[in-house]
Parts: structure tokens; sequence; C-alpha cells
């Protein structure tokens, strides 16, 4: 399986710390060694890193463990391969535009049989379920809306489009224009948010810790999601399956009552 | 005024000699110190890495020096800002999907009261003409065709739309979608094919040279195309103000009578 790790925040904040953690999960301390990627907003624009080497020996890791790159919406994602073959064009996070965004999206999971009819705006590059469910979801915001709707409409709309592909497989997700970020929990998703008073962080991955009261403001607030939880010391919360939830400003802002 | 490389080849080349020249003029050797960037093509996959920090002293650029990425197909840029605030969203390559493939396209010089309806398709995320024109050229790309024409038929558009487009002012750029990459010469855009005998080049703006007959097979063939020439000693073409051309596996492919 895959692993996905995201952050939302109401400043610009740096991954580093839980970057850290999450690498080494990319054929060190885990089994996912075929390609990562990671996808920091800055302002309007991306930064977008992808790799199809493991994420624990690729240099361009090497560079995002070092640059402390400043963004309030990140998706990472390290890769095993499911479907499709190991080629940079099927590393995750995908980039597209819709409505002078850009919106990035990664997925932990596996859909069967799901083929959908040909997009008029949005088609995959690669052969991975994950790019088509991405084009997916795009081409029916945008035949939908041609300009962008208010949140609370478009977590309706995404809510529906997690519900009509939830069954092809295991669909955990994220899913970020910059503004907000929207995780979608199949099996597994866990999320912590850290906000004043700011504790030391442990990471379970390797013996490193922060002090976050040495690097914030009394007033950052930061939402990390992760397929498992990246520290031992800190109380994350597990989502449910089914469940969709929009982090905006480094809190949830809009949570889907899970599938029953 | 910008600068562009463009580098395309018959077989997977790294283009680190080039742009170890080329992003001294970041900052360093010239006047272009508002952000760069550069995509590679790696299969149907893009690399892309861009930063509004000059090239000169860019983490993201001691990276690309480093680190011998093996493409057919490179566009890099170095921005000085005519339109657009110095922002990331703002750096060229810019990168859209167009039939299932990606597309990456940089610009040099500056378009005055080009302001096209808004598209169907695409639409800038940033605020520069040089977006305004590649998501047009897409747009009408689109609008065209539902599936990738044929490369001559593909050549006969660009040659329309870049002549709809040059009356607005300078329009140099480079356009590539994995294939082939195209240029378009508006004042200084020079080019040069290396195929065997390789022999030695020396840079311009640096005092390092390199003997390809060591790292090339006498199969390869390599065009790169540069707004200045980037050796000393090789003879390098001058495309013609309004000239078109598509090159593919390294050689000119198809040209266009320039405007007169």
């Amino acid at each position: 399986m895959c692993q996905l790790l995201g952050m939302n925040c109401n400043t610009p904040t740096d991954i580093l710390f839980s970057f850290e953690g999450f690498h080494r999960r990319g054929g060190l301390t885990d089994h996912h060694a075929d390609g990562w990627g990671i996808a920091f907003f800055e302002g309007r624009g991306v930064r977008l890193f992808i790799d199809d080497k493991p994420s624990s020996d690729s240099p361009v890791a090497g560079l995002v463990r070092r640059y402390p790159i400043k963004s309030k919406n990140v998706i990472a994602h390290i890769r095993k391969a499911t479907q499709g073959e190991i080629r940079l064009e099927n590393c995750h996070p995908f980039v597209r535009e819709l409505w002078g965004q850009y919106w990035i999206f990664a997925h932990n999971g596996d859909l069967k049989d799901f083929q959908p009819a040909q997009g008029q705006h949005y088609q995959p590059v690669g052969s991975t379920d994950s790019e088509r469910a991405f084009c997916h979801i795009l081409e029916q915001l945008r035949l939908r809306w041609n300009t962008p709707p208010d949140s609370a409409q478009l977590f309706d709309e995404m809510t529906r489009l997690a519900a009509q592909i939830r069954p092809h497989g295991t669909f955990n997700f994220m899913l970020s224009n910059g503004e907000w970020l929207i995780a979608h929990c199949a099996t597994h998703l866990h999320t912590i948010v850290r906000q004043a008073p700011f504790n030391t962080a442990h990471l379970v991955d390797d013996d490193v810790s922060i002090d976050f009261s040495t690097v914030t403001t009394p007033r950052d607030r930061v939402a990390v999601i992760a397929t498992q939880p990246l520290t031992d010391n800190e109380n994350w919360s597990a989502l449910a399956p089914g469940e969709l939830v929009l982090f905006r400003d480094g809190a949830a802002l809009y949570t889907s009552h899970p599938a029953s």
C-alpha cells in the first residue's frame, strides 16, 4: 500500500519534520519503494517534486529534506505500485488546472473496474487508476460549474463523487486547490491538529524530536494528515472509513458522516 | 529580457553542460534575476523545477546542476519580469495536459494588449501575458481537434497561431509535448545540432569545456536552442524573425518561411 501525507495550515509552514519520518517509509523503514512525490502550494503556484526512485535514496528527496519550503497546503505520496508501471508519469501527486487554479491529488489504494468515459476537459497521461479517478473528479466538477462554487457546495459534490468511486476499491485520497485540503478515508487515515500550547513531538520512524513551541507563534494552527501516525507521543485521530474532511486554515471545516 | 534554453534529442541526454552556462545568466553574468524554471520530459512524464529566486543562488538550481536527468526534450527559462509579479505561479515553463499528453511552454518577450477570451478548457493561474498565450494556444488546438493531429497538421496550425499572436509584441517561445519541440523566433533564438563527429565545446559564461565525443555514441543527435549562443567555439545559427521550427529526434523536421 502507498502512504499519504498532507498538511493544511493557517500560516505558511515547512513540512521538514513530518517529511523526515515520512520519506523513510519509502524503502527504508517500510516497503513503498516504487516512487514518491510531494507538491507544495506557494500562493497560487505549485512546486511539484516527483521521482520514480525510492524516496529513501532519491536526490530530489534529499533536496526537499534540506529545503524549508513554507506552504499552507502540501500533499506527499510514497508509491507501492498496484496499477501502472513504475514510471515518472505514474508518480503522485498529479496536478491539473481547474477554474484558473492548480489542483493536486494523491491516492492510496486500488480501484478495480474503474473506467469512466473519456473526459472533454481532462485525460490521464499515465496508466494508473488514481489519475483516472482524479481526472474524473475534475471533469465532473468542471461540467457542473463554469466558475468555482463556494466551499460548502464543493464539499457536498466531493462527498457525492467519493461515494460514487468508493465501491470500486480502496480510495484513500487527498486533494487540494491551495485554499483547502480535502482528505477521504477508505481504510487508514490519521490526523492531528497542532496549535498553542505547542509541545515536543517525536518521530516514529527515526529518533528525531522537535519542540514546536520554538518554531511557531501562538496563532499558528497546522493540521497534519497521514496514512499512519508519524509521531509516537501525540494523540492522532483515526478518520472513519467513508469519512471526508475539508481542512482550511489548519482546522476541519466540514466533515461528512462516515458511510454506513 | 528573459532567456530561453531548449534541447531536443534522439536519445535521452543530460543538459548539465548547457545548463551550467545558462543558469549563470540568472543573476550572475547577466540581469535575469526574477526566477527561473526547467522542465524535463521523461517518457510521458514531466519533471518541472521552478523557483522565484535567481537561478544563480537557487537551491533547486543547485540540484539540477548536479543531477544528470536524461531527457529527450527539455525547456528552461530565466525570467526578467515584464508583466506579472515575481511569484511562483508566474515562473516558466508552464505545464498543462492536452489530449492525454503534458505540454510545456516558455516565452521570452512581452505581449501587449493580448487578452483572449476566457477558455472553456484552459485558464491562466498566474498573471503573465506568457501563460495567457500558452492557454490560448492550447484552447485553439483543443477546439480544433479532439485527438492529436499529425505533426504536419499541428505545425501548420502552430504557424497560424504564432502569426496571430506575433503582432502583440515580442513572442520568442518554445513548446514541447515530449515528442517534438517547437521554437518560434521573434527577435533572438539560436540553434545548433550536435552529431558525430562530436567535438569539444567551451562555454561563453564560464571557463568550462566538454569533449562530447567521450559522452556520446555515434548515433546521438542533439539540437540545442537558446536565446544567445552558449558556447564560443561552435557555429550557432540564428533563426530569422517570424521563423517557426519543429525539432524531432534532434533535427529540424519542419521550418516555416520566416514572416516577411
